[in-house]
């Protein structure tokens, strides 16, 4: 009866459970003129029919596998014109909705994504995997559809989330990717089984994708995409906005780079950067990066000085190597048996030399 | 006589001149020792008519080709151990070094970059070149290499800072490319002619392309890498820090996002991000990237939901589109009049379909 993301019903039900709102629509009490127009082809009994062929359930709120999470979106909405917590969920799957979304990161982008983005998508969404990450995104080609690959590959949970009926593939050249999903993870919708799929439908979903889940990880997209519009719905939400950067001469990063330059998107380019970004502050912090560390790291000054001035191949004396260094012979003699010690130079009847092995 | 970055000298030297220096070491006064190695090959009248037959000259604290900003290197310099103000600098090229530096930008990363580092590097410079913004880098393969030759293409004005003498080419195969810029621009060093260059003094020089711009731009970096070195000098003198990233498969450009990620850098994909980053606060902003409008942005959320409800080929009259829009009637038929007023849909026989432009 009602459009996802209604702010016109969501003012009219607020407060409402779905039989409520079912009861006040079949009496065409004054003022839902509105939502009357499908209550002719309304079967709410098929409906859940249909569902039940497809295996699908319907979830309402205060079920045990309702995602209180997706609550935010009763004010989080206000900034939109495609808000609202949904009245119930379509679920089809063998998993528990409210148990993978619990520690869950949404991945989005473009579509029309480069085979770098498609890459980068499906290793992430594994290593997300691999750490017990829920991986959640819509239905889509390109990273989409990489993502749930991803995950699926590493044995993982991903969880679609669709503008159409759980039981509609759309696109159809995904089908056997949503029935691999329905095996190992789950399909998601608010609309009931049958829909399809239409642009607005897009937009509002993209508010469940962001709202039930840590963060919204964007992968490539443009300036004007979806993924974008996911990524400003994270935002509203309070979710963590992530970025994972390209090249600077693909169109299709300009996104990415969009959020990290203009809206304090954090880049990630990592597994564990993600992992640290949907963790409690101050947990699962990833390492400085760093390289293995070199003896002559940590040579002091007048070593490191003393070290550079010998040469590699040709011994030369003491005097001749303190003056390349710039240091007075007798701080010179003592770095250079330092260095020996070290063995990092060694001495010759003709003077000093690298070793070998520096 | 004295290595760059010699903390000892400088603590030994402060707030003299060159001369009086030159002085205090010829009379071997007390606590000179560790600079008195060097005597007896110093000769300060052979240095000038070496750099004089380079076409190269000195210049000093005072003189009108002084860069005052490189005095920041006397506060910057207590964190590090290659910090200081250089005495003087050996400047060789037609331009006047105060005056090229005073709105340039260093362009540093790896000498091993990739061909899109590589690119990225010329593109940028030329188009800093072509907004009158110095490039100022080293003289190394790679990146460096390449951000003078973008610079060159683009007939601006680049400044190589050698960690040798000024008529020397390190590496030799850049000779060409140092005789070109010497043409057109700059090569300076704070090392007299003739000097060879050492880890060290790599090290010490990178001081001196930070403090000497506005900012510095790291391209292709590992993440123990000189450029990085580079970054935190400029981070130690205030200047802005900026990277650009790359792709997350790349180790190559794990410094420039880790500078991002952990060293609050400025992500920048273009020149005028660059030129925002180095501008007075609040000036030459970078428009937020936008992609061009639709018609169909500014449609009223019932107008959209209804066009998104109208068939493309087969029109289908005003109640079968009132209820795939979930919309009343008479909301949808003054939804579909509006939208026919826009030329977005077109009234038949049979009902509405969108016209054939949309």
């Amino acid at each position: 009866m009602v459009e996802p993301g209604d702010l016109a019903a969501l003012k009219a039900f607020d407060g409402l459970g779905v039989l409520e709102i079912w009861e006040l629509l079949q009496e065409s009490s004054p003022g839902m003129e509105r939502w009357s127009t499908r209550l002719a082809e309304a079967d709410p009994e098929r409906d859940l029919e249909r569902a039940a062929d497809a295996g699908a359930r319907f979830v309402i709120p205060g079920d045990d596998e309702w995602p209180d999470q997706v609550e935010i979106l009763a004010e989080a909405g206000q900034l939109s014109r495609r808000a609202g917590v949904p009245f119930g969920l379509w679920v089809r799957g063998p998993a528990n909705l409210r148990h993978v979304l619990a520690r869950s990161v949404a991945m989005v982008g473009s579509r029309a994504c480069s085979t770098y983005g498609e890459h980068v998508a499906a290793e992430l969404s594994a290593g997300l995997a691999e750490n017990g990450v829920t991986v959640v995104s819509g239905g889509a080609f390109g990273i989409d559809a990489a993502a749930h690959r991803g995950a699926l590959a590493a044995s993982g949970v991903t969880v679609a989330v669709l503008a159409c009926g759980v039981d509609v593939s759309y696109p159809k050249r995904n089908s056997a990717l949503f029935s691999r999903i329905v095996e190992q993870g789950l399909v998601m919708s608010e609309l009931p089984p049958g829909c399809s799929p239409t642009k607005l439908r897009f937009l509002a979903r993209n508010r469940l994708i962001a709202a039930g889940t840590l963060g919204t990880v964007v992968i490539e997209a443009a300036v004007r995409s979806g993924a974008l519009n996911s990524a400003g719905w994270a935002e509203q939400c309070g979710r963590a906005v992530l970025a994972v950067p390209g090249p600077v001469t693909s169109r299709m990063s300009a996104g990415s780079h969009l959020l990290v330059r203009e809206r304090d998107a954090v880049l990630v380019t990592s597994v564990p950067d993600i992992i640290e970004a949907i963790s409690p502050l101050g947990t699962r912090l990833t390492p400085y990066p760093q390289e293995p560390r070199t003896v002559t790291d940590d040579l002091d000054h007048d070593l490191r000085r003393t070290l550079d001035a010998v040469p590699r191949i040709h011994p030369a004396p003491a005097p001749r190597i303190a003056i390349t260094a710039g240091l007075d012979l007798l701080t010179t003699q003592t770095s250079l048996e330092a260095l020996a010690d070290l063995n990092l130079v060694e001495p010759s009847d003709e003077g000093w030399r690298l070793a070998a092995e520096v």
